[in-house]
């Protein structure tokens, strides 16, 4: 699976992944999702949020084993992100398959894989779109709102891909068939390092969110303007990028402006306008929110809240199942928000497994898991779904 | 003129003009050229470098009154800059064309209005392309090699045009014509608003020039690398905005960072790279190279000189006949590179005009001159045409 997946998206220039939601990249990948479920003969179903699902067992008609077992995660990526996240996931599920059935087992709950569409919010800077909509966290009229930097619309996007958006938003059907969701992901830190182990378990997702800083200044020549006459917004940004620094290493928090446009962007025009995003994290509101307040105030602006995230904590009972099953696992917290976040924040029991991250470094082409590692993460993987969905037999 | 010039390039977002070189709009203010001298009964002739030159009189069999004065501007503009910059040079050439021959003037010299090609540097990052190539100053292999943000070079956009780019570089023949050059030019701050006066004359333009800033930094993900672990590059742009700004203080100069490009540039990703532009100019060269080393040292970069001009003074006799010439017009130092600049460098007696700037915005939609004060300047070059051209007749 893995070498049909490297070339799709990949930047020569940089070796990075640039798959973003709904272009034709992303159209590659899914066709590739259908294609690992038509060959295992998985039946495939689209949601009305344009989330993949590849069932084993009919959704709709439990054996009397109760709901669905569901395992996945995204195929899309940040600009230049690495392979591991969100693939890692999709791969491991159709792995932990066929694991599954050449092992024998039939399970007594139908099994899904499922592809959450749009995790990273690369292109229109919404993260988690696909499982915020199918949970009714987003709104669909502001979803079909949003741009991305060319000024197209999600809607106008999905459109082009060939999914209809008139249908976005809750969708009590396919919620009602999650009985519990189990995410497989690289781990974003160096914690397995330290333990060392090859695989642990998620405790939680700090609290975190997105802030757009709008800095307006005054359009003028570079040469000929003297410094007192200038309205320059770049000053602000720097002390903004300063202040997020060192008000988060106050916090134990992380904060982050990783994202910038500078309006007109010409060498020698003082700029109009500069906009910056701000990322923060914490493993408490109070302090993602004293951060926030802190980088406003040094950039002389309102932060605008484009997402929040509260604080999750994963299911505590199937949390030390898999634990348990797993063979007392680490148990670890993260600071990155994934759609297992979303659903376990619309109360669907659910848990993470992570898979050791050598550097730590993700988001990043030198993002890297140990083939052994994610071996790992497949036996892991096929564990957890093997007791979770019982077997018919036994 | 101004009807026609006023829809070509214009942004509706931003009331700007984005007429870079060599594109479709760029095209379109060529043609509009060739249609002035065509109505005018001028001869047109686009030399080796693709400055477009309207011909009063044969270029090359002066009347036995010397060689030719030329006078224009450019029609390029920076990003969302003003309808002034440039087009006010070349309107006000025809117009003083249109006033010399109401008022019966036949030239002893030729004159000639000129286009000059890619002023501001705005797509491919160097500035005066058209009058560096002609002069000899800019190497020809690497103008042709020069590239856009689409990574196009200029070579390749000068073919899309129609443009040969095999010939370009210094050209004798051409440059052999220009006996003199006038440029008008809107003022680019205020000097004229203090004494009052709706036109000055240039003493001579600071010396001044671009640098790039490389900054390099570790892509990571933007909530779970602990900030020990990050080398973010917005952390060095931050302090090499906030150093511009006070070490130009301390000169009494200038120094702007108007253009930034984050990679990846995604909100959740620590960069992996920040290039930025520093513009500096100052009263000498010694002050400059100040600024640029204490913006490098503060970057923890090695500064790359994409261009350098030194400093200009505009040819003194020529400068004190046309200030006696207007009456005792202002004498005024300007900090903004010209086409003017770049030929009084390479020999050619050279001469600015300054027509008032109510506000001294420059390179912004809010640039502005009045309609009386843009006539007086039509009139003051018209004056100076008429004495340096010598009349036949008389």
């Amino acid at each position: 699976m893995w070498d049909d997946l490297r070339p799709v998206g990949r930047h020569d220039a940089t070796g990075g992944y640039r798959r973003f939601a709904w272009s034709s990249v992303d159209h590659t990948l899914r066709e590739w999702f259908a294609g690992e479920a038509a060959a295992r003969g998985l039946d495939l179903t689209v949601d009305r949020n344009g989330n993949q699902w590849a069932w084993w067992g009919d959704p709709d008609r439990p054996h009397g084993g109760g709901r669905a077992v569901v395992t996945g995660s995204h195929l899309d990526s940040v600009p230049d992100g690495g392979a591991f996240d969100g693939p890692l996931g999709v791969v491991s599920a159709f792995a932990a398959v066929d694991r599954l059935r050449a092992d024998g087992h039939e399970p007594a709950r139908p099994l899904a894989v499922v592809g959450f569409t749009d995790e990273e919010g690369a292109r229109f800077g919404v993260p988690c779109v696909g499982s915020r909509l199918l949970t009714g966290v987003l709104d669909p009229d502001r979803a079909r709102d949003l741009r991305d930097a060319d000024a197209t619309t999600l809607a106008d996007a999905m459109r082009s891909a060939g999914h209809d958006p008139a249908h976005l938003g809750r969708d009590d059907d396919t919620l009602a068939r999650i009985g519990s969701y189990v995410e497989l992901h690289v781990e974003q830190g160096r914690a397995l390092v330290d333990v060392p182990a090859p695989v642990g378990v998620g405790h939680g997702i700090w609290p975190h969110g997105r802030w757009r800083l709008d800095l307006a200044g005054e359009a003028n020549h570079a040469g000929t303007t003297r410094l007192a006459d200038r309205d320059d917004p770049t000053l602000r940004l720097a002390s903004a990028v300063l202040a997020a620094r060192a008000v988060a290493e106050q916090h134990g928090a992380v904060a982050t402006i990783g994202k910038v446009e500078v309006t007109p962007n010409g060498t020698n025009a003082v700029p109009s306008q500069v906009r910056a995003w701000l990322d923060a994290r914490a493993v408490d509101e109070a302090s993602v929110r004293a951060v926030v307040a802190a980088v406003g105030t040094a950039a002389a602006a309102d932060p605008a809240e484009e997402s929040w995230s509260p604080e999750v904590v994963f299911d505590e009972p199937l949390r030390d199942q898999v634990a348990a099953l797993l063979g007392g696992a680490p148990v670890l917290p993260t600071a990155a928000g994934h759609d297992a976040g979303v659903l376990a924040a619309a109360g669907v029991p659910t848990v993470m497994l992570f898979v050791r991250n050598p550097t730590g470094v993700s988001h990043s082409p030198a993002e890297h898991a140990e083939r052994d590692d994610c071996l790992a993460g497949v036996d892991a993987l096929a564990t957890v779904l093997a007791e979770l969905t019982g077997d018919k037999q036994r």
